[in-house]
């Protein structure tokens, strides 16, 4: 594939190699000749669940998200481990987080989350077929389960407790196709 | 306010600072007494225009994306100036990205694109009332504008050409709103 505005790379200098994120800072040559300096984050991708319980709830993580010093309600999710099947991922996650386990699991779509700055791709997933399982969170994970009406997840994004991109888009998602 | 999850910082070191993106590791103390490592970037922020010309079509940016190595096509957006405006900064974008002056821009939502290691939060505008201005786009920002109906860029979502959070997020916006 030829791209009209192609950059090419004329060197890489990698800065930091971390237990998530990668970073580079890549001099680039410009379509027209010139150069500069693109700052890249390197992840290893993650995926998300829109999960729905037979009483039409929908499960919700709140945790702590240290970059913004502050508590957000979100979609049960997590990181690919190198090499994982996103759907195997997905099945995991939500167990390990909420201690449902989905009897099967819709590919709903995918997305960059911040294409301008890193290479973080979120598949989201959808079910409302679940049996309880057992909860197992990672060592370093706190959080708690919730599980609200569509009309409550609304008034969480009003309030800003819902206030990601992933969790916004499956609210809307739901809302579109009849919670 | 208090947070049950609460993580408190022991420590911060500077890993980096660039132009767009800082990165720094934090040394945390778990609620559990336990210390981890956070990987953080830190963003200005962004704002993005979800903006419908008088014949129903949606304006787009194609634009290459280092860090996927390929060209995306996404709504018009652009990352805030410290101490900007975002109202300000989402007018200043449409009109240096796509010629067009929003008379009036209406603030649908903002979200945080990856609470797990950035900062980032993105606000997203709506406006169908523009008059022609002028295209000026930043020095190294090589791109071209596309207009399509909602259904073209439903089929871009399926091929993946649009292909980030805040565009799906926008498609299927106005596919809840009546285009």
């Amino acid at each position: 594939m030829t791209y009209k505005f192609y950059e090419k790379t004329i060197s890489t200098q990698s800065i930091f190699k971390g237990r998530i994120i990668d970073l580079e800072v890549q001099d680039v040559e410009l379509p027209n000749g010139e150069h500069s300096k693109r700052e890249i984050i390197k992840h290893p991708g993650a995926v998300a669940v829109i999960a729905v319980t037979k009483d039409k709830k929908i499960l919700l993580i709140n945790q702590f998200r240290k970059p913004l010093e502050k508590e957000l309600v979100e979609i049960p999710a997590g990181k690919l481990e190198p090499g994982e099947d996103p759907l195997e991922c997905a099945k995991r996650e939500l167990e390990e987080e909420t201690g449902y386990r989905p009897k099967d699991l819709k590919l709903v779509t995918s997305f960059y989350t911040s294409p301008g700055f890193a290479n973080e791709l979120v598949y989201i997933y959808f079910t409302n077929e679940m049996e309880l399982g057992e909860v197992n969170c990672d060592e370093d994970e706190f959080l708690e389960v919730i599980e609200v009406t569509l009309d409550e997840a609304e008034e969480l994004i009003e309030k800003q407790v819902i206030h990601d991109a992933k969790t916004v888009f499956a609210i809307q998602y739901l809302k579109l196709n009849g919670g």
